[in-house]
């Protein structure tokens, strides 16, 4: 975390803001992967990181909140789209390491709690949408409208659609349908996505 | 709701077990559509339908579950697979009947409640899986299945992953990205299903 986003305050010996609110939601996301959404209160989090409880009330409006900010921090690194050019090639990076971060012992039901709760706490469902989901689906749309620029997509493709068919099929795994996540769908889920279930000239 | 499945018990004036369950079914349901899963409560629900809360107790172990139970006996009739042998028509039929009830003024945000509980409560998500969303997805592979006998889908399709194409695009939608879900996204969603993304010949 850089002081570029958060004003550094300093003075009587108190740390910077931004190394506090790194601090905080290292603990937070230290909490919420080995004890789960319900364990991430302020209460519990100002005492692992040493900050007070009144700083959190003030930078958070809610522990389910922070607990969401923090999981967008581990996992901005994790999910990066690369663009070598191979479109295919890309897709089972990103894919791959998206389904490893769903089905890796816990992430995925932290994942799962965090979108459960969001369904009943329309704060928390904002700040997964605007700060997590919309971006990330941006990011995908560019990455295939890079693809499409180059033939590899047809023009009239729906490029929402398709992220609705990558990612939107581990997420429809994970929530709705409760069945394991693994590594061995992403090469189907990619192909099926690409190449459609028809047979030839039908 | 029939007298198949449950025992009726007769003496002393009681109604019969079946009704007094299709009546608590009945209030569950409204409650849950009008005020939310929360406002679901064991009280209200014995209020309102002239039950005993004992009675409620005793057949479900949970308000949710309960709730659950109501929105699936709501859900089953609307939600029927036809099989014209039209695979096109027949997913259009039924998607967009699933589609209507996602975006039907408050039916989906209960669809959504219920899932995120889901997230968080292992007793409702084994229900909602066992009761709800495994069946479901059977219905769905078996009416697949049958066009792939008949040459429509690829031998080599599968049809799982056409679930979480089809199905799994909506609830994508409805509990991850939280964007609207209108009838306008079913020929597209079809479409692209069964033809793919990339270009003729690629």
């Amino acid at each position: 975390m850089s002081d570029q986003f958060v004003p550094v305050r300093r003075g009587r010996g108190r740390r910077p803001a931004a190394e506090v609110r790194a601090g905080v939601l290292a603990s937070a996301g230290q909490i919420l992967m080995r004890d789960g959404l319900a364990a991430v209160t302020f209460d519990r989090v100002a005492k692992e990181s040493g900050s007070s409880k009144m700083t959190l009330y003030k930078w958070w409006p809610s522990p389910g909140m922070l607990a969401a900010e923090a999981y967008f921090a581990q996992s901005e690194q994790a999910l990066e789209f690369p663009d070598t050019g191979d479109l295919r090639a890309d897709l089972t990076t990103q894919l791959t390491a998206f389904v490893r971060l769903l089905s890796d012992g816990g992430t995925g039901s932290r994942v799962a709690e965090i979108i459960g709760a969001a369904q009943m706490d329309p704060d928390l469902a904002r700040a997964w949408k605007e700060n997590y989901s919309a971006p990330r689906r941006e990011l995908a749309r560019a990455r295939l409208h890079a693809a499409q620029q180059r033939g590899q997509l047809r023009a009239d493709a729906d490029l929402e659609i398709i992220v609705d068919h990558l990612w939107g099929a581990c997420y429809h795994r994970l929530l709705v349908l409760k069945v394991p996540v693994d590594e061995s769908l992403v090469p189907r889920l990619i192909d099926q996505t690409l190449r459609g279930v028809t047979p030839a000239g039908a």
